[in-house]
This record gives C-alpha cells, sequence and structure tokens, in this order.
C-alpha cells in the first residue's frame, strides 16, 4: 500500500512552463483588451497548462462528496449530531441537498463517497462508491485519529476515484465533504502543518457561539499536544494520519490522483482546502493542477490559502462544503476554456487592434 | 416623451419588504446550516422579493448589449480606434466575442443594440434591435453630450427593451454596454452625481497608461467644468444628457423599465455602474431590483459600488464589459433560485437539526 502511494507521489510534477507563452499569446489574439477578462484567461491559461497544452477543457466534470464521522464529536464540537452525517448522505443520494441542486446547475456530475461513516454500508446506489476504510476515526483530542494503514487506505481510495473518473474521461474534479466535526481536524491540520495558532484558525463550523469556538479552539490544542510527537516529527502522512479524518485523507488523495492524471481540481472551502494542503505537504506540485474554489466563510481559511499560495476564486460567504462552493466555481472553469476555444481573433473578425 | 418617462420613473416602488419573513423562513428550513450558502441565500431572498414573493424565477434571462459612440474620443482618451464600436457590433452578430460565449455557458439570450453608433444602421440581425437615436455624442469636454431629447429617447429605449423582455416571458436582465471611449463619460457621471474627484475615479479603461489616465482624468475635469451650471443644479436627467452616452442612456433605461416590470437586473461592470448611478439617482428604489455583477478591475468602482451600497458578486478581475459580468452573474442568480427551490426540507430529508 505504501509503495503504491509512493509511486503516485513520485508521479506527480509540475506542469512545463514553457506552454504558456503560445496559450497566451492565443488568448492575447481574441478580440478584447489584453488581460480585460482577468481571471478567466488566468484559468484557462492555467487549465491548458496543467492538461499539457492545446484546447483547455473542462468538461466533464464530476464532484465526489467525501463523507465520513469524526471520534472528536464526543468532545461537543459541533451543534449537529452525528447521525447527521449518514442523513445527509441519503439526503445527497435522494437528490434533495445544496450539492445536488448545484452540481446541477453546474452540469457537474455527482458521486457519493462512503469513505468512513459510522454505520453498515448504504444500501447499493448508482451514485454511491461503498468504499469504507472504518468506522469513523478515533477521537483526536486523546491520541491519533487514525492508524497510518487507515490513512493510506482512505488517500489511496481518493487517488481510485480519480483514476476511475479518468478512465471515464472526466477533465475536472471536484472535492466534496460531510461528516459532522469535521472543521476539528481541518483546524487541526492547518495547525499542525503550517504552524498556525488553533485561536487563529477555529471558528464556528455550523454555527457555534463565540464561547463553542473557544471550547473547540481548545480540543485542538490538546489534540495537538495529544500528538506531539508526530506533529514535531513534521512527517506529512503521519499528520494527516493523527490529525485527519477518513474523508478528509481521501479528498487529500482525490486530489493527488488527479494531479497525477493532469485532471484540473476545483479544491472546495474549509475542509478541502485542508486536505488541500495535506496533499501539497505530500506532493508540492499539486498546486499546479487546482484552483481554490472560494473563500469559506470559516475565517481561519483566508490564512489558509494564502500560505498555499492561492487566491480562491470566488467569495460569496459560503460554508456549507459539501463540494458546493467546487460546483459553483466549475461553472468559471468552463466559461475559461470556453473563452479560450469560442471567441474570435482580431484578424477573423476584422476588428482593429489597440495603438 | 417627457410624460412617458415620468410615468415609468412613478411606477417604480421599493418591494414589500413583509415577504421577507416567509422566504427567510423557507431558506431556514432547507437541509443546510443557516445561511450557510452565504450569498446565494441573500441573492435567493432578493429575487423572492423583486418578483413579489413565491419561487424565485431567474430563467428566462436576457442580456442585451447596447452600442453608442462618443464625440470626447477625439480628446484621445482610448487605445482602440473609433470604429471599433462598429466592428464589434458586427462580432457580436457573428458570435465571436466574449459576450457570446459566456451568455451561451450562462443560458442567457443575447439582443445587440444600436442606440447611438456612427454611420448607417446595420443590417437587419435577428438579434439587433435598431434604435439608433443619433450619430453618437457629442464632445463633452466641450459641452453637453446630448441634448435632453436624445437624452431621454435613449432612455425610453432601453424601458421599452425591457417591456419588450417581459412581454417575452424575461425574468432576469442583463446589461451590456460597447462604445470605445465610453469610460470617459461613465466616470464623468460618477463625479457629477456622487461628488467625487475625476482623479480618484479615472482608470486606464482598455490599457492606459499612467500619463494616458491623467490626461483622460482632465478631460474629464474639463467636461466638468464646460457642463457646470447642469452639475451644480444636480438634476439627474440633465446631468446624463451632458456627461452620458446613448448606451449609457439606454442601460440606465434598461435598468429603470426592469424595476418597473419587477424584473431583476444584473448590472455589468463600470460602465452599466454609471447608468444604475443615474438609474439610482432617477428613482431610488431600483436598487430593489438589481445586483452588481461583479467588481471591475477599473479602480473607481469600488467607491461608487460602495456609493450605491452594494456589493459586487464577483471580484475576478474583469474589465471588457458588453455584458460578459453580468452574464456570468446570471449563473449565481439561477443557483440560487435553484437552492430556493429545489432542496429538501430538514422533515422531507429527515435529518436532524441543529441544536
Amino acid at each position: 500500500m505504501r509503495q503504491r502511494f509512493e509511486s503516485v507521489l513520485s508521479a506527480i510534477t509540475p506542469v512545463d512552463r514553457t506552454l504558456a507563452q503560445a496559450a497566451q499569446a492565443h488568448l492575447d489574439n481574441l478580440t478584447k483588451p489584453r488581460g480585460s477578462l482577468g481571471r478567466l484567461e488566468e484559468l484557462a491559461l492555467r487549465l491548458c497548462l496543467a492538461q499539457g497544452g492545446g484546447a483547455p477543457k473542462a468538461d466533464p466534470c464530476r464532484v465526489y462528496t467525501v463523507a465520513g464521522d469524526h471520534g472528536v464529536v464526543e468532545e461537543g464540537v459541533s451543534l449537529f449530531p452525528q447521525e447527521v452525517t449518514r442523513q445527509m448522505v441519503l439526503n445527497f443520494l435522494n437528490g434533495g441537498a445544496g450539492i445536488n441542486v448545484l452540481a446541477r446547475e453546474a452540469g457537474a456530475q455527482l458521486f457519493v463517497v462512503d469513505a468512513g461513516c459510522l454505520g453498515p454500508d448504504f444500501d447499493e446506489h448508482p451514485r454511491l462508491v461503498s468504499g469504507k476504510v472504518a468506522q469513523g476515526t478515533a477521537n483526536l483530542a486523546k491520541g491519533p485519529a487514525m492508524s497510518e494503514e487507515q490513512c493510506l487506505g482512505a488517500l489511496l481510495l481518493g487517488v481510485n476515484l480519480a483514476d476511475i473518473a479518468y478512465a471515464e474521461g472526466v477533465r475536472v474534479l471536484g472535492t466534496g465533504d460531510m461528516g459532522i466535526g469535521n472543521t476539528t481536524p481541518s483546524t487541526a491540520l492547518y495547525c499542525a502543518y503550517l504552524g498556525l495558532e488553533p485561536e487563529a484558525m477555529t471558528g464556528p463550523g455550523t454555527g457555534l457561539d463565540q464561547e463553542g469556538v473557544r471550547r473547540k479552539a481548545e480540543v485542538v490544542r490538546r489534540g495537538l499536544a495529544a500528538n506531539a510527537a508526530v506533529v514535531a516529527k513534521g512527517d506529512a502522512l503521519g499528520i494527516l494520519a493523527a490529525l485527519g479524518g477518513l474523508e478528509i485523507a481521501c479528498l487529500a488523495g482525490l486530489i493527488l490522483g488527479g494531479a497525477k492524471n493532469r485532471q484540473f481540481v476545483c479544491v472546495d472551502g474549509f475542509i478541502s482546502t485542508a486536505a488541500c494542503v495535506a496533499a501539497w505537504k505530500l506532493a508540492p506540485a499539486v498546486t499546479d493542477y487546482l484552483a481554490l474554489a472560494h473563500a469559506s466563510a470559516e475565517p481561519g481559511h483566508k490564512l489558509a490559502a494564502e500560505k498555499l499560495g492561492q487566491k480562491p476564486l470566488l467569495d460569496l460567504g459560503m460554508r456549507l462544503g459539501e463540494g458546493t462552493g467546487a460546483a459553483v466555481a466549475m461553472f468559471l472553469l468552463r466559461s475559461a476554456a470556453a473563452i479560450y476555444n469560442g471567441m474570435a481573433s482580431f484578424t477573423q473578425a476584422g476588428v482593429s487592434e489597440s495603438a
């Protein structure tokens, strides 16, 4: 398992930046003032580079909404009861959740993944991937959330999702999460990977009050202390196992698998960006293959995005997760590709160029 | 003409805010933490209110890209030659411009309007509205750009566009502009309506260098001086005639007509927002029926948006005009309506609510 994972990491290489000149020249020759489509042009260029040159393709695109449970919920870090993870998986399969609506509007395929929900396997469903690695995680406030083996299992599950999508022609992946309590492991990961303080990174999640946020930060601090040895060692895989979650590790694997396959990845909000930081620590070149979909309303997200050197595409005050921000951003990617591929050049349109 | 225009203004009334409670309760009962879809929820609520309650509808939606020429171009305020206005109208009709691509991706209808291009009428085309009010404007640096009659003509052309769209079932309108030199009248309008300084509001437009921006600000200052009497009088219509443009007045009319018809309006960038400020000065309640689609890269736009009390939806560094930002924002409006209409409630989905 570890060997297979190492081979994924070593297959992730930076994009060939010498391709940028031709792509930029193409964009500059379209009938608009240079650069006037702003970040849509930047996205078109990045998509080109990630895909190895040529006409950028944003479709088909697919969101994986990955679910898992968290032992740390016993510390009272969420307003919602733990059974909501399972209930929401069923809501996804029945088509009633936010991500169902937004994936549909964005023209994105949606698959739901059980990476580690408590309870029995879900009944078969054409949109469900049953990949349960474990019955949720252990309480990270008291010790490691996962064994390294579980963590590797979840990472490779994510790599497999990217590979399946690749085999089915998918060009753009979106990350989505569901897991009651999962802002807590995400916050712990940010602190451990980026050297940030729990108090700076802990936010209200689904709606904690100020006192609740303070207690959650304390839980994160206890988690960092309980796993101090692995944090001090700075091993990316060890930190993910100790402080992460099964859906978070799976999403990190999805990002890594996407980068390996030269698929572009729309990274959703606070949870997905924590998975992205883990993937980046494991293989720094992943950032050539992804965009942060949106600035989460969760306050710590801004700092994390800065550390990643990424400016989120959207800032709509969203904080739902599930991949909702990624779905909206997929529309921007499609628009960017369409600009590159569909606009007339100055010569074609007979339009005079600027002085 | 003036009488008809007055009757449009008096038909624009604020939305009924007592409808907000029921709409908010509906949103709060959907399977997500309260408010976690951020500005998509805000948009859904605003769409409800603008449409008078009930299920919000974002489709069909239509962008009008309105073109006109500007006498002030003789002052050397643009990098592009004046003939580009006409050339771009033909590019719109041939489907090769940025707005063609983005309207198509957004699922928006697109119509092109000649409100005052120099030269003969364009050949008939199913997507063209021939509404030429005049052969461009006069040079605002030397006196009024339009007579009040021309300005009223352009305003009523815009109202008619909204009415035609309304008769054809259109629920959401997008504003688009084309007119070489039109950041200059827009800047002059911001200064005159909002009491701002030309140096604070003048930007590079299609790509002027620092010296070019300085000279453009001087042209704006001369325009304000040449029309000082009407600016001092503070009459909204008089200022629009003196410092505006035919496409800008037409877009102001489109916004007013949309508000009258309870159609929601996606206001594009720097030029469209100048038209929006004019509409707002003429009928303050219009802001209940519109959203600023995006923060233009043109630096003065931020200040103008603040004065209007509106936070743009997107911030993608765009500065193309044509309605390109409005088209992208239409996808957000559609997503917002879909959230409101398509998500399951906690009860329907059997999901536990928060503590």
